[in-house]
């Protein structure tokens, strides 16, 4: 296509004023909002502050390296050359000090766990395949040595993973078990003779499956399998095993395949790999969490079997956190191109005659696309909560069980919710603009494809959203410790059950919002923010409870009838799962509205607060009806407040996805590069002149007239 | 990957006793289940031959052709070689007689509209890219020179298109104008001199876009321009235009220019066309109906501009007809798929403590897939509708303009709601087999990718919705003509309305849903047939009624006040049409039970048709609560209808996927070949193996016991 892919300019940029005061530039295409909009505007540079958080300068550091062309996905380029291409970007990334920042300084790293995240998940800008690659080696290939490994593990290996010398893959999914890592069926049998382990893939179904680097490039992988000592089974441990030679052979005992073509995320090398009783020197065991000594005889800090896997398993917490950020990330870019485009783009007469109705002054393109951004703003803000906990533990700042425990719940609470809403918003976007989003070029339908298999990967979204339900319902029986069964029965069927949880466990974030301020604008209808932290908080109480109750009988049960009784309630587990991300959400959303001084800034993201929350609200009221806790009349007005909160942020949406920050380098879709407000404008141009020229044909309908 | 990609057996056929009795295989891999189901089963071979419907031997006439490996799709294939591959799987489809079904016999045709359509969208199991280019070049291109043109046109240009000697565009869509094409910009205006057409793209914007054909192999293009003759614009005509020379090169003042890599149907070369001042002869006006004669005064049989131009996009309507075919059937495969996978698949430990469950056997799992199975009932049962609805009307059995507009409307409604759905379903069932889903052999991901485009091509879903709301609120105006104002106001707010307009307009189907039979078992919780019928009808009556009255003022406005009404409400009035969708399908499917001879049969596809109406009702439940429709009880117990249903149709998931009737090679997703159950046992047997010598090393908790 001859549309420019970048464009000359900075859109974002243009709009701050050198002092960076208030914006001053128009608004949109349509003259007649900039009037409207006039007051109050955001600070659109102090928003990108805000949204990039904590870790604003190394994300901006990331978002200024990957400008270089030599980042960038290619679209339609064959599978192998991709491979490649996404290999070499390794490379430059190691050359950029991109691979080190999250490993000790001792070798060469930075310490600085929060930045390595926040960096890292900019990549998916650039092509969601390095970003992915890059995972796989520095964060799980290169995370399991380093947290999993102890300081001969880390002397060894850590240089030369961090400098791409040693790619490595990340042994732990099989054909035959996923989620289920405790069931795995590798195991790892000591043969205290040789000192040496021996790998061995049983059965079929144990093959290592989905591994990044074990297709092509990867020259060992960090392997998970069942350790067997002296005839005891001590569970799942890892081990470092070489799998390919300098060449890129298999090594004796070890076959790799490929998995060939992929949804998206082709420029990764996924693959399986076999054991057929490869040995390994005793000291391959990475022996943080358990130790086998020379005559067979195993060890550990932690003697419990469950606690100590859920210890190596929870040191490998990052993927989720960074996949959070990354989902996040790549809904906003699809969402700055549909609602970049969406205020250029013209379909359909106004009624007036001579001009044709821009996208997004449609009452359904606003339906469509404003909720999602209000969404996303809620991501972002949730995110950086989630990696201060990450960083706060993994520095050693606040490295207790319980923030270790926290950290986990929450990265499966969030997770699954921005992966699927990444899914949900990139295709919303795509429709949003018919045939054009179609196209490549335009970037909706490469990000979906390669975003598609986050839903499923580092925790099927279901699965981890249950473990966050399970967690909800063992901080709700804390809450009735030593109290007799009847006072708990009697609290979870009442209201009173409510109070009690309210604020407990991982709600923790919810004590912050206690102050709504004078935002006076949030008062409607009887649907502010406090109302709207009630219902939704609320919400997830009664769910819980009720789970509870419903559960209760299972400790009476055989383990199978438990199993069924637990089985029938699954689904409701999920729903309050998610209800309880969907809080956390809200919560942390409204703690960075409250921290805005601008009161442009605070009016307009309190509007685009109450639209995320009121979104959520309409999304359950069939719950809320039911429930009681709102009634019809409430009810209806959800939708109607919603409809009006569209219209009042409609003005506001080209400054917030402005907020995104992102430069045309980082968008490169020509349908938000302003050529499609140079053919709207050519085209009226055309119209114009061809009337003033007393040349243009009549219209058939004129001619009847006569 | 080393499984098998075809099935060695049909498992469907493996179901049927030779003599087309009752089937008598086990049920799913869990012995358990095949008692419990041995009563009532579907007769899996008869429900096949219903859900393949009227036109069944030509689906299974194009299914058996597309056995051939040449059809099949080769993912990860570079574009260039993937448009080749299309191209001569056109020319294959050439030669097995499968391009002319809808031409008239005196040109080699067949002249039978309704077995094209069938025909034509089973080859969406084949390869999408080659069910989109074959529906191009016979369906757009060949559609609008024969339905649009006169005899000198098909004397000319319709043997050669039929057999693929000449490839063409449909050139109707612009870069600025996709759903307005009453606005588009390209001209066609006649020079009496020279008796010519000069066909021109006067701006940017105006360059016919995403077309078909026209990257690459188009040799000709039928395109859509306004008609300009005497200084007078008769709107828009289609002309036949040639556009490259038999080398490929475009002709003189043609610019082509390729779309690139796409989204998906990337073995399609979309493209570009510009017209610079292009002179055609007076005769290649397709001027079936409107003609300019020689000395260029314009006549048409349609006076009414607008009709006429309504009439000429209408008879191209089947595009949304064979959409809709061809999303159901799409979306079939996907579940037959997942489903077969849920069936085999095992993870996690039951609570028995020696077998992992069946994926199947979650609660989630079944209320994630089957209720879209119920789904995809109704849409083979409401498209089997729609289809001899086309066949009526374009073998002039019906040729009505009452029968075209409800064909029409038909479509719009159905269209949208079965291509969205396609894509939900098949995203949910790549998700529910995890990594395996995002393989590409394992067909989700390329459908997906490959019929994104169907919910914003041939009619943007939400443009087709809006249509067929705008037809409701009329046949709702004709209810009451000649009433007053005041009746009308009346009866709009009242609950009369609903009685008024019930069976009316598109609705007529309905008429047939009059005897419920003695299907007792449907009697549940209040909820059974009839109800549901009056659920779903009456929503879509107040929805249209509470329209009207909201819309009633916008006679006395301004256009462009009465434009910005109608935007207010434009999200509703989608919602309404999107309700009225899921009433005929669910009509449709009800009729289809109510056919049903086999009592087994008739019971199962009774509580599917339960699950489906059900799903809609809880869909949809904050809307029956609000308006008083439902109590929070009986709301409430819909959902635990549900799951029930879920829990009644689980061991008949395999026969009602089974009953789609796709043979091995229409499958060809690994995880579906059996490869998966072979693996479990494999892994069942090496425990049990291990159990057994004594030699399984014991669990470390158990060490701890003693």
């Amino acid at each position: 296509m001859t549309d420019a892919a970048v464009r000359p300019k900075k859109p974002a940029t243009s709009r701050r004023t050198p002092a960076g005061g208030a914006p001053t530039a128009p608004h949109s295409a349509d003259e007649a909002r900039a009037a409207e909009a006039s007051e109050p505007r955001i600070d659109v540079a102090a928003v990108t502050d805000m949204l990039l958080g904590t870790w604003a300068s190394t994300r901006r550091e990331a978002r200024e390296m990957i400008k270089d062309p030599a980042f960038w996905r290619v679209d339609g380029m064959p599978v192998p050359e991709h491979r490649e291409r996404v290999l070499s970007q390794l490379h430059l990334l190691v050359q950029h000090g991109g691979s080190r920042r999250a490993f000790p300084k001792e070798y060469g790293g930075l310490g600085d766990n929060g930045a390595n995240l926040a960096g890292f998940q900019e990549l998916v800008l650039a092509d969601p395949s390095l970003q992915i690659k890059s995972g796989v080696q520095w964060g799980l290939f290169g995370s399991a040595i380093y947290q999993l490994g102890t300081k001969k593990h880390h002397d060894r290996w850590l240089e030369q993973l961090i400098d791409l010398r040693l790619p490595g893959a990340f042994a732990m999914t099989e054909i035959g078990h996923g989620s289920d890592v405790a069931a795995i069926g590798t195991t790892a049998t000591y043969d205290a003779e040789a000192e040496e382990f021996v790998i061995h893939t049983p059965f079929r179904g144990a093959t290592k499956e989905f591994l990044g680097n074990a297709g092509l490039h990867g020259k060992a992988a960090t392997v998970f399998a069942q350790l067997i000592t002296g005839g005891v089974n001590y569970g799942v441990h890892c081990f470092f095993v070489p799998i390919r030679d300098e060449e890129g052979n298999d090594l004796p005992g070890i076959t790799t395949e490929d998995d060939g073509v992929k949804g998206g995320l082709n420029g990764i090398d996924n693959g399986r790999i076999a054991f057929d009783h490869v040995r390994i020197p005793r000291e391959n065991l990475l022996d943080r969490y358990g130790e086998v000594a020379a005559d067979g005889s195993y060890s550990s800090d932690i003697p419990s079997p469950g606690r100590r896997f859920f210890t190596m398993l929870g040191a490998l917490v990052q993927g989720r956190v960074s996949l959070d950020g990354a989902a996040t990330t790549g809904t906003a870019l699809a969402e700055y191109i549909a609602i970049t485009y969406a205020n250029q783009r013209r379909q359909f007469d106004s009624g007036s005659g001579t001009d044709e109705v821009v996208l997004l002054d449609y009452g359904k393109h606003q339906r469509r696309l404003l909720p999602r951004v209000a969404q996303t703003y809620a991501q972002f803000f949730a995110h950086d909560e989630l990696l201060k906990k990450f960083d706060g533990v993994f520095s050693g700042a606040s490295d207790t069980p319980e923030e270790r425990e926290d950290l986990e719940t929450l990265a499966a609470a969030l997770k699954p919710l921005s992966t699927w809403n990444a899914l949900s918003t990139i295709q919303e976007c795509r429709e949003a603009c018919g045939g054009a989003g179609f196209i490549a070029e335009n970037r909706f339908v490469g990000l979906h494809q390669d975003l598609d298999v986050y839903v499923t990967f580092e925790g099927d979204n279901n699965v981890l959203l249950q473990l966050v339900g399970k967690r909800l319902l063992s901080d709700y029986a804390k809450q009735f410790k030593g109290k007799d069964a009847a006072a708990l029965a009697k609290f979870a069927v009442g209201q009173t059950a409510g109070k009690l949880f309210h604020g407990a466990g991982l709600r923790r974030l919810g004590q912050a919002v206690t102050d709504f301020g004078s935002t006076a604008r949030s008062v409607e209808l009887g649907l502010r923010a406090d109302q709207q932290h009630d219902l939704l908080a609320g919400r997830v109480q009664r769910m819980v409870a009720d789970l509870a109750a419903a559960l209760r009988p299972a400790g009476k049960l055989s383990p199978a009838e438990a199993a069924a009784l637990f089985n029938a309630h699954q689904a409701e587990l999920i729903e309050a799962a998610r209800a309880h991300g969907e809080l956390l959400q809200w919560e942390a959303f409204t703690d960075g509205v409250n921290h805005v001084q601008d009161a442009g800034t605070k009016e307009v993201l309190t509007w685009l607060r109450d639209l995320f929350g009121l979104s959520i609200i309409e999304r359950h009221l069939a719950w809320y009806l039911i429930s009681g806790r709102l009634s019809a009349q409430r009810a209806a007005s959800v939708s109607r407040y919603i409809d009006r909160l569209c219209v009042r942020v409609r003005p506001h949406a080209q400054d917030l996805v402005d907020a995104f920050g992102f430069e045309p380098e980082h968008v490169r879709a020509p349908i938000a590069s302003g050529a499609e407000k140079v053919r709207q404008d050519d085209a009226r141009a055309h119209y114009a002149a061809l009337n003033a020229s007393g040349e243009a044909p009549v219209s058939e309908k004129s001619l009847r007239k006569k």
